[in-house]
């Protein structure tokens, strides 16, 4: 399959390079970045040397169209709007990154992102693009938008626990830590002023906060409210979601594994994660790193009755890349895990 | 004044001892060590070369007590209680930083500790070390136990919180973030395992919970539950605690920045963070590193009712020896801030 | 081909075991540990959680020479001289990545590491592992012995200076940097005490000295002499070698890259690092993490008469663990590349 | 004494700030800020929140002269060249952070930095600002022009060694390491990008070569040439030299202490670094953080006939502000380690 990247100087258009010229399946055939038109892919992705003699060129929908099947837009939140519908009124599949296209209602746009979508009847063409949870639609659909790191990851430990009904849905509390590569490289990153930090920078009104929100009320038939404050914190890779939660019912430890079993254990990219000794007794991205895992785990707090359902993933992958490889998969028909079963770097 | 120091070779006796050659009020006669007996202090505390001759000794209760007017005691949780004790008993001042006079309630200990306290009717005679709390008290008290470090920083941000009655009691969430010097230097711990880790650690039942819910049940006049959540982050010194609470009441923004500031406008080491714009909107404890300073803000949530109140400190600061010296100037009637007052390294 | 790992519970055979584990020609069929005998292989080795039912067993040569091909044997330094000794007695191959079989010259045991070698006649026995150097005698041996990180990384850049004579061997410095994954998980490396640190940790006499004098040696035909300063820095994994040279005869820029063309051309995990621009002027590990590749690149300094040559390499990966299977591959008749050939992450 | 800072809002000039509010003897008057006129300080400086109420002004040479007896200047290089020469017309002292006025040789200008000094007249006018190196003649300077923090760090190791004539001087070798903070907050120095490096980032004629060379000339009476690699590594604070040197006589290692010692035993701001055992046996610049002090050590090669003299310090203290205050200590009269002779912070 001949396959397209818009936008693969930055970190997460980087990642799906690097993944896909090493698929199996995929010939990357054509690559943009305004930035570097003309130049090696290795001068904006100095890993990738040796591994394609490809270089940048602009984005022409014209040819695009010519030389891909399927396109991946890796571009900034607010500027894939246009890029996408035009290369959905060309016909092309399309994987797109950024938020532009996950969220179904337009309004949301406002409440979220501060703007208006110049294209709201594009909304509905798009699938929310999580397999563990959209599988069937993926496979059928032309438009796939890929989830915000933040919220893939939450999502997937809370969404269980919805669909049971055992939680309370006026307190959960998604309090999430990230790594610096889930910013991009803007303004204010400096690594003197952001190494060692513990930062909260958004703690309450999160934009990925309304993908959470929009998924799991799907799944309760019912309006879900999420209570979500990140923090940046010292690694460039890697995020835990703490889903602070309240039971409803009583319910033990056994049972509740047995739920997330039952719902994940064909799940080739989920991971419960349960021991009582050893370095990795809860979900933690430093066992991450380089994979398309999200590794889940909780505990009880009796005295609270809360149970804090713990997930973690590389934002690059889980969090963005290897989803959207994952999407690219089930979207061909190939085996859903061709060219993204990598284990985890450790220790890194 | 005299002053020794029981257990100088850790990292919160080591900056006890840094604070204290460098305090106009002070002079260090006597400092332990049960591994360096007979060696220069800078062998353990490399840094303080230079600053004092000093040797480290066996610790001896007589000579202790002969030289020193008051002693500080930093030794791992329950291996102080003999100690002090012992101190106590030949009638001296002490500041104990481990967790075995925190408690009043001796059942606590089994709760918290899984150890019985072997002296339980001392556990009355000391004084919990939050001068911002128990001011009155410390001048006047023989024995001060510090908090612990996540203990101190959590409950200056909720306890303003509480006295007003500002919040749902059955919902308070603390998810706290800290650096790798709050640990010790124990197993596990090892660079290569502990880099660029996100690591949840005892996402219930965390020790600290008790002293928590001890004195912000003092300050209600009820029992109060805290449903704490500590994570290992990749930094040496800080500590966040994201203090999630849901408010009763309907009150505005700057209706709780007048509370905060009726609190602690008097209080030297706390900083209320208040900034729309700039690095610092919220409290990170970056800009904390070698301050006594426990800086504090919190964000609204109106979707959610919540209030996320936000508080941060060097964990070996205010969140242990930088407390301990703030509680000797109190206990000696010195300035408070004399030998602490410190500006923040930045950046670091 | 089945395959046996003794010692896989540390750093370096975890990351040996995480490589054969994907490696499309050979099966794990038996791997020893002596803490973690019946425990599974995630319970050292977390990452690996889904790649494998195998636990770990005791070395037990018996069933080892039965169950397995090729053994990798990834024990501490000194204790691989009977274990390999035992297995080659039984006509295994085996892959050795200790430093017990690297010198050739049994007093240089003495000389580097303090020790008189047991088994002085089993020296000859063994190959040193780096196929760019060693690739015909590898094929043909029965044991390989993998080279010290910092070793392979320093020699792949000098050689070629060497063997054309270019440079004076008076005055060889290698000035190298290393991250923490490459000490092991020994003492005095707790993360807050090895955080931040630009530590020179034997500035003199380094055993790895030992093994890049004998390649040297080899090539130039007379003893030759290097100066290696090792230093500790603040990363996981990674090896920069800075390798200070004095040029003997005028040669100007575009024919040393001819020479090191014409030297590592043919090899797929040697890249030359030649940009003006950009990101990756020169070598860094940042952008090798998890890949075998040894970066090669330098820079004129036209006043001193010096040439720096520059290495990097991820230390456990060409530096051990990459090495090892690639010597495996060179020794099976299998592609070099098989299971080794992963482009790096980044940004990790 | 009142004092004015021109560019406060960076790294450098945020340091000076912070330890002149805490001077005992200096009144901060006045602070500039192009970016940032009419905010408070703690704007851009968010650690000195609550040490003062000044705002940033803009440049007025008027204001400034009336208004301070001395002034700092931390601009960026090339940029001070005209401000330093209107604040000397004026009659003021000054103590330049830039590089602009460091190099007695207006040709150096072009060598090192590619442009052509507007003032050559003024150079002569200009003391270099090591007390160590130049004490008596930067108490009667007008303008002392701090040294660049790798030039500082490796000159004050090596200058007893070209004073006592013990090296070979063609092959002296500076290969440095440095963290974040030395760079300011440019481009190329994001957080994921800069995480994890070890990167050369300038392997032949750094401009730090210059000064280093200007003053071993001068102790020498002849043409010193030094080759000089900086390298990135990742931390905030912090340098590290290796100066590999060659001994020219056969010196053993008490003669080398004794010239050490004989050379540094009055400097109160110099360590000499000497221990068997613990975590401190070479200078590590972990050790020396927040604090002024530059630390000494050395390891001979016998086989190499090898000097490696180790010098550590912090960046932004002993090579820029701290050296910084240390000149205007020697300047005004004052003792030279008022407000400047912190204890280095450990860990962090």
């Amino acid at each position: 399959m001949k396959v397209g990247i818009v936008g693969a100087s930055g970190y997460v258009g980087g990642e799906v390079l690097r993944l896909l010229l090493s698929h199996p399946k995929v010939e990357v055939s054509m690559v943009t970045s305004r930035q570097h038109v003309g130049k090696f892919l290795h001068r904006a992705q100095p890993s990738l040397r040796g591994f394609t003699d490809l270089k940048f060129s602009e984005l022409d929908y014209e040819k695009m169209s010519d030389s891909c099947d399927l396109v991946f837009t890796a571009v900034p939140h607010g500027t894939a709007t246009d890029i996408v519908k035009a290369l959905y009124d060309r016909g092309m599949k399309i994987i797109d990154l950024s938020a532009d296209y996950r969220l179904h209602n337009p309004e949301d746009y406002g409440k979220w992102y501060g703007w208006e979508h110049p294209h709201p009847d594009y909304l509905e063409k798009s699938t929310f693009g999580v397999p563990e949870l959209h599988r069937e639609e993926i496979k059928k659909s032309q438009l796939v938008s890929c989830p915000g790191c933040m919220a893939v990851t939450s999502m997937l430990a809370l969404n269980p626990l919805i669909k049971n009904d055992l939680i309370d849905t006026d307190h959960i509390i998604v309090d999430s830590k990230i790594g610096s590569s889930g910013a991009g490289a803007g303004a204010g990153t400096s690594h003197a002023m952001r190494a060692g930090v513990i930062r909260p920078y958004k703690p309450a009104k999160h934009r990925h906060t309304g993908e959470i929100e929009q998924e799991l009320s799907q799944t309760a038939g019912k309006k879900i409210k999420v209570a979500m404050s990140p923090h940046a914190v010292d690694v460039v890779r890697g995020i835990l979601c703490t889903n602070h939660t309240f039971l409803k019912k009583d319910i033990d430890e056994k049972e509740l594994w047995k739920i997330y079993r039952s719902e994940y254990s064909e799940e080739r990219f989920i991971r419960l994660i349960r021991d009582k000794e050893g370095l990795h007794k809860f979900p933690d991205p430093k066992f991450l790193v380089g994979s398309n895992f999200c590794d889940i785990g909780f505990d009880l707090d009796r005295d609270n009755n809360r149970l804090i359902a713990l997930s973690a993933s590389d934002n690059l992958m889980k969090g963005a890349a290897g989803s959207a490889i994952q999407n690219m998969n089930v979207m061909s028909g190939f085996d859903e895990f061709e060219g993204i079963m990598y284990s985890p770097l450790t220790p890194v």
